[in-house]
């Protein structure tokens, strides 16, 4: 990448964020209702933290931080920088405003676009370029995020009318067969890639025939019809136990209405459309409605080596592959390091991407994961046979 | 109390919160960073929804509410008005926005004063009298929870800069002597009071002296400085409980830094002043501090008593009295009946007021009342020998 | 009291602790399902831990302590005497053995009797004294401690056959009058009596008239049958969130089957004989209940006042009373101090004696006191109005 | 299997079981300290329960059974067979006494070995086979629970002078080297083996050295001396919380007294051997001291197809495999089905067997599976580079 391709890279990833906040109240940025879900502002900010702090003051001589306490209040999980908010205590950090959050994105913006306007720095390059993923995998967060907020609002407020992602219908159906042997995994090109993705090598895979589609409401609602929630021969011990201890009858965001579901979308509440695909399922659920269906989830490995075949990208498709290090996988050193690898037990791949991941931040190497009972993503259920 | 005078005090009392709250930041209006503490918004709303509910509702036929979900958002605890929004989730609702609060309380206000301009209804103005007191709880719960809000806050944001409410002194010092006798407890006159000061009755009184001043912050850091805090012979078993288990060693918003004692102060942080009365203290720590100085807490009933010899309104004072019906309390019917009566158990009684109660809302037979271990009101020590 | 009616009255109380484990089977000695509840092993160790912590190695120089591990295992609260075993763990402590503990218990003994065989020692009288009622008030949670193990166990094993506690029925009924005025309260014998009962003293007390019966589980039906569990104006708003989040609709082992109600008992799982004395219920009950009768309970005060004229000792009466300290309470120096005063937060006091109350160990001064949420006592309700 | 060597077996597992709680007192039969561990008591009649379900009730028609409420009691997790004792309340259930539960096994056995010395039952053969191989998992169990209840009781009592299993030392040293290329994995032979080793299949394996000898004591201090466990960029991001929310600073088991390490061990506490093999870790201690030497685990996979070049049994080893269902994996329909493939996410597969496995109860192709948390298991650490 060149630095005049990163400049035009920096400016539309970082104007995306904005963009997305556009259609919120000041309110809207404030409060982390759950753990796993942060403010707006937050996003707005961390992102912004990340290039005062790994690009300006690495690469800067001369910069001067915008607030000594935004490093504080806005560090997400990096020990090697230091102490910072505990993750749960974010949505109570009602100053800096969201004015200010703003004044703070637009003096990072000036510095880093100053700096890139001078001489190449070539160490500095890659660590914009994670800067921008890392921004646009938040920006994904900031549209989910943003959406556990308003949808779980006695009132569901529209985020804005013509905004309805749950909606979008599978472009084929039917199976693709792969035929069993070795295969290669991981990324192999030349451009970015997190370090998750490398290590490129073998893998055995046997036969298998991997759904063209995914799994539609329709299809969904008649498991739920023939009592999917209750028959405990269906689901994983640990689904089971978080079925019955949070009493979940359905995916996230529906509601029951004189007998009719609806859902919550960012466009308000509508009628389930049963041609859409299905949204917003948690592990235990892809797994229990596949083992309704008598098929499986794929691996990871088999999603990898069917994808060039398979049309994705409507939603994260959940794998039964376990979030685990590749053959030869290292972490960088210092604080970088943090950003995969420490992460690496009890979740789930998922794969693909979704209606709500940032343009051109897709690849069929991508490796995503959550915990098992997460479903506020743009999750989905491809099967295999 | 006639309609003009009511009128008046209408007007007082609803801009009194709004004034209150102009210092604030939009975001400031929205967290709700532990149960016991609500967002500023929902005191807005929540005290406007009272008069819609109670006034407009019930005495204006013509009236319209000015939106049907606000019933559901707005209602605290009265189980007799119906569901409402869970308590612990006041700080995730977003909308309606503060803009639409200020909204609905200026409908309301012109409503109320139409009625309040038009034929006299008898019924209806203790109610409006009990909407207005209602309110000014309100406000010095406003206060406080705009200090918890900004005082938990790693930057320490300002209020106001002149607005430091924790400077106040002593006026005198000295003992008050008390004869043993019969003496008569509870309200007697004429003007508003509520049911728990009612059923005014006679109570037997030992021989005691109590004293004219609060405790100081420099009696306090002799107890600090002496171990209070790790002597467990002067703690109640509970209280022992409370300290070892959350870490505690100083009153709430106390930070020793470098070797000194700070305070958070609606002014910003500020050097605890020595001189000044102490603050923000829970039962627990006044009991263990009369412990330690051998002397004891008044009950409710010897504060009352000696309260004309007294001067009291800077600190809400801890009694060793817990929160119970005097005889012959009944409480009213229906919804109003659910404001006092049903919270007399587990809390004890504190008296007086506070340098944050609001104008013309304390009286010597006032029974304020908290948990044991609560103390982000401006609580403090008077002690009795 | 004499020597020898001191070392009369040693060996009865220590005997009747071991009558009551009679009829328990070794397993039945291990368990604390919940944390309030101690295992009858314990009891049996700490009631002898008393007699050689505070008499043996204080007034016996030759005396070698039985194991040095005990002190650490068998003290229950008392700070001044060191570490120990954490309150929620006694139920995994399999070793010491019963039979070990058996041998404690009569090492110790034997100790006693001989130091009471010797020359009057004046100050170790009232610890013996202290001792022996520390031991009865023990006794009775050994009772009541095997009801809960044996009543938690889905095949409810019978304690004994015959030991139907809960059976017994009013002698009488009808209500006594008291006249208004001055009353004395407080222990004024020469006998032994608790600290907390001590330093009598003067009240008012109002006219009121007191039920001479216990509530019967017939008349506590009729509360049941008219929805009492089901209609919040009848509860505290703790009493309230009590039922709900804990799913009650009876009293502590009762148990519909079939459309009948049956409880447990020590002699097994009976149907609910309606002429009984209610029992095991909490003080949020006792209080909704009251509030359903439109009567009240009575306070501490009205009851001893009135007590000469009730017939009382079948069950612990819940009073309207906090347990507070009388005027002029001061708790003894180190651990004996700690045996009372540092309970007087947050409990309600509970008057009489109970059926499982050990011969000689009631009084009418006598303040019992219980959180409002325990029922595993043989609690029951007296009205007033 | 013959008849007759499964009777054999039969006799010979049964009877162990109840060896390894000969030296129990009947105390230590009861508790449960941890949701995690069972009383020893229940795994007797567990483990009989299984045999009485599966068997006697399935294919012996005059079979009348010991006692109906045992079924409630003694059924762990098995759905299909119905409601049962809530996990977490076992060691409150002190009825069936002990001897009761020894009646209840000798009653079972009686009858079982009556079958089986009957006409051939052709379909009864795997389930006797299942439930041999079930108890003795649950013998293995019953020695680390027992280690958990002694070991934590204060004055760590012995439960066999001679058996201290953790002090063990490697019998060999260095690497073994295995080449790139596709292994089979899977169980292939004629002897039983569970579901979850079912599906023999090809996979990839990359070069790879594996340790002959697994981490000792000694290596382990090395880390431990270096900060090991203060060091957050060596843990996984869920190791650290777990060791700074739980203040971990040992394996299990370890204490420092006096400057120096001792374990406690079934044969009581003792110094700690620096030779003898490390035991009693988790895997989040596993991965970070693996992250410490600059090595790693091994895959399941790896560790099978080396298998053959290791001496193993010592520990249960750590991989860094998820456990996760083989190609093919089916489940079998009914309860027990429910054995292993329900438990089949969120947990790590380890390899081997330790010196608490049951004779014959080990295999190269077997996978055990615990939390990444959980160390109670005689678990250790093998490396790979």
């Amino acid at each position: 990448m060149t630095t005049t391709n990163i400049r035009e890279a920096y400016i539309d990833v970082r104007k995306l964020s904005e963009t997305i906040c556009e259609p919120l109240e000041t309110e809207d940025y404030v409060p982390q209702p759950v753990p796993f879900v942060s403010p707006p502002k937050w996003h707005l900010a961390h992102s912004t933290w990340f290039f005062e702090t790994f690009i300006l003051k690495s690469f800067d001589p001369t910069y001067r931080v915008f607030d000594p306490a935004f490093n504080y209040l806005f560090n997400s999980y990096y020990n090697n920088i230091g102490e910072r908010t505990v993750r749960t205590n974010r949505g109570n950090v009602t100053r800096p405003t969201i004015k200010n959050v703003y004044a703070y994105r637009h003096y990072v913006d000036k510095h880093v676009l100053e700096l890139l306007s001078g001489p190449l720095i070539e160490k500095m390059l890659p660590l914009i370029q994670l800067g921008l993923q890392h921004e646009q995998q938040h920006q994904e967060l900031m549209i989910t995020d943003v959406k556990y907020i308003l949808g779980h609002n006695p009132i569901f407020p529209v985020y804005k009318p013509e905004h309805n992602l749950v909606n979008s219908q599978n472009p084929e159906y039917g199976f693709v067969s792969i035929t069993e042997g070795v295969y290669e995994i991981g990324y192999t090109g030349e451009d970015f890639c997190f370090d998750n993705e490398l290590g490129r090598h073998k893998t055995y895979i046997q036969n298998f025939e991997i759904s063209k589609s995914l799994v539609t409401n329709e299809e969904y609602l008649a498991f739920m019809d023939a009592g999917g929630y209750q028959d405990f021969n269906l689901w994983l011990d640990e689904g089971w136990s978080w079925v019955t201890q949070n009493g979940i009858n359905s995916p996230l965001y529906w509601h029951k209405m004189n007998g009719e579901w609806f859902y919550y979308t960012l466009a308000g509440l509508q009628q389930v459309n049963p041609k859409a695909i299905l949204s917003h399922v948690s592990f235990y659920e892809a797994s229990a409605f596949a083992q309704w269906k008598q098929m499986r989830l794929p691996t990871e490995f088999e999603w990898e080596v069917a994808s060039e075949q398979l049309s994705w990208g409507q939603r994260w498709e959940w794998t039964n592959s376990s979030y685990l290090p590749y053959p030869g996988f290292t972490k960088a050193a210092g604080a970088v390091g943090e950003y995969n690898g420490k992460f690496m037990i009890n979740q789930m791949v998922l794969r693909g991407a979704s209606v709500a991941t940032s343009p051109d931040h897709s690849r069929s190497t991508y490796r995503n994961f959550f915990h098992t009972n997460e479903r506020w993503q743009y999750t989905g259920i491809r099967l295999v046979k």
